[in-house]
């Protein structure tokens, strides 16, 4: 749809969403506790000291057991929907995580669902009676489509996104709305509309971005299973700051239609939509309930390749004795920005819990050009420099945000391109793949690469300003997961001494490391297949977390 | 790779490279027979008063009953090899067809082939032996390429294409390479270099294009199985007009790299390359051999989706009782150019021997804007508005062909376009896609759509103005398999008289309509089905044909 301009102040606009959310969250039954003026940095501990005990079993557990308790009716859809409602109310309260609750459409959602179970004694779908939460710009009918520019606010969706369409028909209930920011191209999530949303962990650092609020919200148990979108980090980035599960799929296995954005019609480097999830079992089954449905039907640019569920069927290779075999290639360090000491830490733990194994077998990845990789990506990011992002912007006032500033203006790689550099840096980029490929197909050929989900843990707000370890995979466009490993930073992870960085991202990211900035935050990883191995991916992953015993224990 | 531009005048470069091609067949042993300086317009009865009996009993024989009796070694590839180099060489005399025969290179192959299986008792692959023609365009290690352009001659391919090294993998023999047109964008054949390939059933009519030599060469029987490459009908057109097999494959099934052509790195519009076969198992072979090579795991754009072999099972509905169930679509005029009475004849008869049988369902199909899918696709051809194909024919002073005036100079749809301009084109393709998508979803969903593969059969050189039947698949990316009905044009296919035109494009195609003109010429017909649903389009035809009793006796 054409995105119509408000012509509104932005404070003005800002003052009127604030106080919708603040009466969504308020409608919520029973109450949302209030919480103190001033709290601790890590805030997770605070749902469980204010929130009543049914409320916390449900609201921790994960996808698949919701499910299974909603399936068989030991779980009222209405139930799970309220202590979600009221969790996430909280979480917003702690996190600025929340853009709006939908606690009437909700309601009357669960209650149909559980209506229908109770008459027919069957389930509508898969996810029968799921709350999911939703990133803003994921279009759901009757409600405001911003993409996070206060000048959109206004626009109405006429429709529900084809990916909500589909979750609806596997049963879900959407519940809530999650943050994102200016311009959707930060690994931080912040705007003019709503501010700063915070990382539950440690409230002085970013809960990532561009879908940070599903990443605090999933954090902070507010959600058990989210929808995100990425295009250089944008699932993975907020889902390993917060602790939880992520996934980038490859491209054009789910529908994408129904967001608003800017650079529609945009080729060069294509988004996806994916899920962020409290638990690995609910990312397979978000994949799988979609991918079921058929949505090349719907679609055209979708790919025909079912979901494979690997909780049935393997798809790793299998020695004489039908033991899997796993090959994991450890990418530690891109050569580009070294990873802060809590990182390789967090690899090196779980390469030592893993590399004794006799189905594992763990070898060196080395990185290629991923330098290279980033100029091209971030050069077809912008294709018309900015242009669209600059207008929206500028409409109502609203300041350009330091990540803004950083990836659009202070960009040496955005320009405004004409066909024929759109062309040379397409040939460039397949050229990249073509020869990462071939890295791959090296003698030494792995299943997954073990690889950080980013430079650090959650930086400070404002400083994510180094995406090369995720948007590395959306070049090549590999599936990529990242998981919790279950460690937190700590005073333990010590500054490397003396270290000469290598370039000038690596030097800012080696001055943002002091210990004490980042106590708590989570330690996450990313996994990362072959194109269109998405299903292997998670298939590598159960075994890792089996074999190491993840969550690890600091 | 860059082509280098060789500064010569388009005259010299001609001149030699018509002498290299009379030097490598006249280095066919046995000698190619000469022709008569007076030919009948239609030459196809020629071959076989001039060549031996075992020559012409090789050549008429599909690839399935080649690879049968090659690899059993009932028939050596020497033999075999040696056969379609005579026929093609008499095709290229008749027909202007080949751009040059690789005599030396295709026979120390076969010998290697012949060696290793009376050595090792086994095969190297399962096409070991078969010959396979190429167009040019498409690379072959140490041999020119020039995309048609005589100012790209002297350009010298350092490595064969990818789908080559599949198909050498394969077993296969590459002998002949196949002449196209300037700036590969005509549905006819001719060049500054060769000049015009014309069509063997009736010298006056074109052989289409852009892959005519090889439709030619296949219509003589000069070749079995040959590779074209597609962006509007370039594989169809030429099948069409010389009565064979051509598929237009879906896209990223089968690799592209390795094309020599202009505006490399455009993808709004993706070209495709696929066979063109004298039967249809030789396209389930072709398609087979490289996909189950997994060329995904080389060319990182393409998609991971195992060809699915019908001959062993079957991807169509079934009845109570097991029996196959076909609902075919006909679109026999696609509102806006209504096809010459010969292809209507053609789509009636065919529909008469289907529509009794109880398996078959026929259903009209009606077109959705085929109008406004030309506007779009011939919009997004020429991005920088045929700036490399100006610039490569103007480089030698070559004339500008009438058909390349037709689609870059005329076409009021050509222009540089910013890049804004270029993602409003894609969202109106892609919603132009998503609309065909719902109007295939209607109540009435058929498996597949019966359609002509142009508004008439081959018409009288530099006519072929209307791509519609064709380019419209090319722009929803469905698969598109063309085929000879068995049936010709003839004094019988009378003009509609007092038909009034609906437009500029169909008066024109009414007006090239006079039954004298196409007699002989092969009616054909296309087969589409939905994206990636090739394997199904050639189950559809396989049980089209046997119900039917393809080919149809005129």
């Amino acid at each position: 749809m054409p995105y119509k301009i408000n012509h509104k102040p932005w404070r003005d606009v800002s003052a009127a969403m604030l106080e919708h959310r603040k009466q969504t969250i308020a409608a919520v039954e029973p109450a949302v506790p209030g919480v103190a003026d001033s709290l601790p940095l890590n805030v997770t501990s605070i749902p469980r000291q204010l929130l009543p005990s049914e409320v916390i079993e449900i609201t921790e557990s994960p996808s698949e057991l919701l499910i299974s308790r909603l399936s068989t009716g030991k779980l009222s859809s209405t139930a799970v929907v309220t202590a979600f409602l009221q969790r996430a109310g909280l979480a917003s309260k702690l996190t600025n995580c929340v853009a709006e609750l939908l606690p009437e459409r909700a309601l009357t959602r669960a209650k149909y669902l559980d209506d229908y179970l109770s008459k027919h004694r069957q389930t509508i779908g898969p996810l029968h009676g799921l709350p999911i939460s939703v990133k803003e710009h994921v279009e759901m009918a009757g409600l405001d489509i911003n993409a996070g520019f206060a000048a959109w606010v206004g626009n109405v969706a006429t429709s529900d996104a084809l990916i909500l369409k589909l979750l609806w028909n596997a049963g879900c209930v959407f519940y809530a709305r999650t943050t994102e920011p200016q311009a959707l191209m930060h690994l931080e999530t912040d705007n003019a509309i709503y501010g700063t949303t915070t990382n539950p962990f440690n409230t002085n650092l970013t809960a990532g971005g561009s879908s940070g609020g599903e990443g605090a919200l999933l954090g902070l148990r507010g959600s058990c299973l989210g929808i995100g979108t990425d295009i250089g980090g944008s699932i993975r980035s907020p889902a390993a700051n917060n602790g939880v599960f992520g996934l980038r799929p490859t491209s054009y296995r789910l529908p994408l239609s129904g967001l608003a954005a800017t650079m529609l019609g945009a080729e060069h480097i294509v988004p996806v939509i994916g899920p962020l999830s409290t638990s690995l079992e609910g990312i397979n089954l978000f994949m799988k309930a979609l991918i079921d449905q058929q949505p090349w039907l719907y679609e055209p640019s979708l790919v025909p390749l079912p979901w494979k569920d690997t909780t049935e069927d393997s798809l790793l290779r299998k020695d004489g004795t039908g033991n899997r075999k796993l090959r994991i290639g450890v990418l530690s360090d891109d050569g580009v920005v070294k990873p802060h000491p809590p990182i390789l830490r967090g690899i090196q733990t779980l390469v030592s819990a893993l590399q004794s194994h006799p189905d594992i077998e763990i070898i060196p990845f080395p990185p290629y050009k991923h330098a290279e990789a980033w100029r091209i990506i971030s050069s077809l990011y912008f294709a018309d420099g900015g242009a669209e992002e600059k207008a929206a912007i500028n409409a109502s006032g609203e300041a350009i945000l330091p990540l803004t500033e950083f990836i659009l203006t202070q960009n040496p790689n955005v320009k405004e391109l004409s066909v024929h550099e759109v062309w040379k840096l397409t040939q460039e980029r397949e050229g990249y793949k073509a020869a990462y490929t071939r890295h791959w197909n090296s003698d030494q050929m792995v299943d997954v690469i073990l690889t950080p989900a980013g430079p650090g843990c959650a930086p400070p707000h404002d400083c994510a300003r180094y995406w090369g370890y995720t948007s590395q995979w959306n070049l090549l466009d590999y599936p990529s997961l990242v998981f919790p490993t279950g460690l937190q930073a700590g005073l333990e992870d010590k500054v490397e001494e003396g270290y000469k960085p290598r370039n000038e991202e690596d030097g800012y990211n080696y001055e943002l490391y002091k210990p004490e900035t980042y106590v708590d935050a989570p330690i996450s990883l990313q996994l990362v297949g072959r194109r269109y191995e998405d299903e292997k991916v998670v298939e590598a992953l159960r075994m890792i977390s089996e074999i190491a015993g993840l969550p690890l224990k600091n």
